[in-house]
């Protein structure tokens, strides 16, 4: 089966156009795509340009392209029938339902999704992440301003998710982790019992851990499976123990995990994606 | 004008309707709205449960909510339908032509849009990720492993866009701050020459600079309007002699700016929204 082109198409980041797209595509799993965003196409003689592009990849490979496109700018919209391909307009279902709804005709305005539409939400979001930089890992450091603190064992993935927590949702996401001292005394540190109602536990099954800590420490006592079990069994008892909501990141993407967080905290702030 | 509730409803994270939602909300600049997710709605009591909230929600404010839906399942969006909302189906009006163009029918599958679908790329994302942290403001370090490497002055937003570049590209990004002593020297420092082809400078208008770093260290030399406006003109300068391509924070956000250094480089791996 040959490799099917699919295009995303954006008079702005494409971001849009892409999330769409793959959501799409997974929906069509036997199929392989071959997959390649097209973004800031602002003129109408760029979308002639990829219209003649994408049209001769289709016919090189002897297969329809796709186009997912979010141009808003119906003529250069037409200019992408050119290529050939399958295009899907995003937008272009949904507007005039709206339209009717809202009583108001639409403002195209090209690319504002992933712009910088609001500086002020802007800098809570960047500060948010500065904020997660500066409270990672950081045994010393005082929670008062998080919003939220996530607790587990080294390498359970608290960092990612504190940054994609601060740079998605402008949650002041700290982390703290639980070191051999506090697996030793094998209670909640005193300085997280002031905040438990920020506190989420991470786990991880202790076979994957170990495969993480193996490549971070090759060797090391702390990448053993023995150790990796040990510290995994004392954590999740200690979140079950003081109720501490629990998330596993052995399965899960950072996505899914901040999703979850999001909807138990009840978050009604704007979100970016 | 009330308010009008929106509710971006899904069987997964909820983000692919949230995206799509607010690109179609920015259309409608005049309007008010209240948005909220609702993820991970994954049984038919579920769909029932929210559809009579969302009712409530509408009535006790005298006006129709919308609702952007990605549940895949026909029967418990049809349960949706019973909230009154305006109900826009996100994926239902391509379906049937990408199943005609690839001659398959889809195949169902909830939530897998931003789930852990293929760990070996989830691995490489994380590891992108750590890259990132571990080489920020790090003039000590070896950029060989860097895909992209930012050079800007202190706070012209290299560190969140690198961070980005990573969760969101599996990019690895580093980063090297323009020193003080880089800037009297007027030079490209010597380390970077070798890496040019993987150079993107960041610049910002002074004044935004002052003000971003007068609240990270007030009444420092350092946040003075005189000496940003100094480093910003003596790194704008060397980035236009050496050639290399220049990007400016100051009104563009993270999305836009790894948008574009993205397109810059070509990239054809998949990205993660």
């Amino acid at each position: 089966m040959s490799i099917r082109p699919v295009y995303f198409v954006s008079d702005g980041t494409g971001i849009t156009a892409e999330t769409i797209g793959n959501s799409l595509l997974t929906q069509f799993g036997d199929q392989a795509f071959e997959c390649q965003r097209l973004s800031f196409i602002d003129s109408l003689e760029r979308a002639r340009q990829i219209a003649a592009t994408i049209r001769a990849d289709g016919e090189s490979r002897g297969v329809q392209p796709i186009v997912i496109n979010t141009i808003v700018d119906g003529e250069m919209t037409r200019e992408l029938a050119a290529s050939g391909a399958l295009v899907l307009d995003v937008f272009e279902p949904f507007l005039e339902r709206l339209e009717q709804a809202l009583g108001q005709r639409r403002q195209p305005r090209v690319g504002r999704a992933h712009a910088m539409v609001d500086p002020e939400a802007y800098e809570r979001r960047m500060e948010a992440t500065n904020f997660a930089l500066t409270h990672d890992d950081g045994v010393d450091l005082d929670y008062d301003e998080a919003d939220v603190l996530l607790v587990g064992v080294s390498r359970s993935g608290k960092t990612p998710t504190c940054l994609y927590l601060a740079l998605h949702h402008s949650l002041r996401a700290a982390n703290y982790p639980l070191t051999p001292d506090d697996l030793d005394a094998d209670r909640l540190p005193e300085k997280l019992r002031r905040h438990r109602r920020k506190l989420f536990g991470l786990t991880i099954d202790p076979s994957r851990l170990q495969k993480i800590r193996e490549e971070r420490k090759p060797g090391s006592r702390y990448a053993t499976l023995e150790v990796c079990k040990r510290e995994v069994a004392i954590a999740e008892a200690m979140f079950h123990r003081e109720q501490i909501p629990v998330l596993s990141t052995t399965h899960t993407s950072i996505e899914e995990i901040a999703s979850k967080i999001v909807a138990r905290i009840g978050l009604r702030r704007p979100s970016y994606f």
